[in-house]
């Protein structure tokens, strides 16, 4: 009999955190649900972040995932946006490891390197082969197709993410357990 | 009778978080406690914040604080670093909120005039200062010192934040509720 086991994808933001949970059994992919937790902007930062940290606690207690993939993100853009999307980051990196899951995280070429097979994949196109690779998801923002598309990335690179959690180095893909 | 209030000051780091505890009675500033939460920079990120997640919430119960004041840094260092600064941030923001105690920011310019009397004030007049206004601190490091500099700054602007979380605005602090 193959294992199960219960992967949860996060796509990690201040204003929108898409998630997205599987099972993988062998090379199967199974999908379980996913959304989008949203925070309210005119809410205090302090309070939005635990509106976050209370929705992916409350997830995860749910599902019962065992392992996490979060997307790691490259911005651009100003400081300022720079450090609010590490709160989210932070938080999302945080909820998961309370809860004792390994979490893993991949940037942003490595998903779509997994998920359409080329890291110059477009937006559409990922969010195309998601559907196509878990038909049954409802994706109801983009976001959530992210969460999607990292936690499929994740299934794929599992093997060799174990192995990097006991002692080896990968250029794509970092696990990282949780607290000790 | 003049109440007594305890209030935590952060200043957040993903390797060193400096913290510093302090009553408030009318004009008088009475130093509790001060300190460094150090995380291991070998042990994965998602672990060190749990680690630096659950030193914040020890202390917090320990000492039963009611508000949290935390330094509101701006980084001009590139944006992996930036990024790195936000978990702790956002991990030192939500650690208080959750406790449900109130948590205010402050920039480092309104921290400098609080404590010295000018925003151009140099790192070591200011560490001058907190030992003079709170002469029985420890201070093993630079970070306990920028903390109890942040929590001096509240204890400051108390009053004028406590009408800012009552709906008015400041242009130096911001106070903000914990979780609704």
């Amino acid at each position: 009999m193959i294992e199960r086991t219960r992967l949860i994808g996060i796509d990690p933001g201040l204003r929108f955190t898409g998630w997205g949970v599987i099972d993988v059994e062998g090379n199967r992919l199974m999908h379980v649900a996913d959304g989008v937790i949203a925070t309210d902007g005119d809410e205090p930062v302090p309070a939005r972040l635990c509106a976050l940290y209370d929705a992916l606690t409350a997830l995860i207690q749910t599902h019962k995932p065992t392992e996490a993939a979060v997307e790691e993100t490259y911005v651009n853009r100003n400081g300022s946006s720079t450090l609010k999307l590490g709160y989210a980051r932070g938080v999302a990196l945080l909820a998961p490891a309370l809860e004792n899951l390994t979490v893993a995280e991949y940037g942003a070429m490595a998903v779509k390197r997994a998920v359409v097979g080329t890291g110059a994949a477009t937006k559409d196109q990922v969010e195309m082969m998601v559907r196509r690779l878990l038909p049954t998801a409802t994706i109801s923002r983009a976001d959530a197709s992210d969460a999607l598309a990292v936690v499929i990335c994740h299934a794929h690179h599992r093997a060799s993410t174990l192995r990097v959690a006991q002692g080896q180095r990968s250029a794509s893909a970092r696990a990282w357990g949780g607290r000790s």
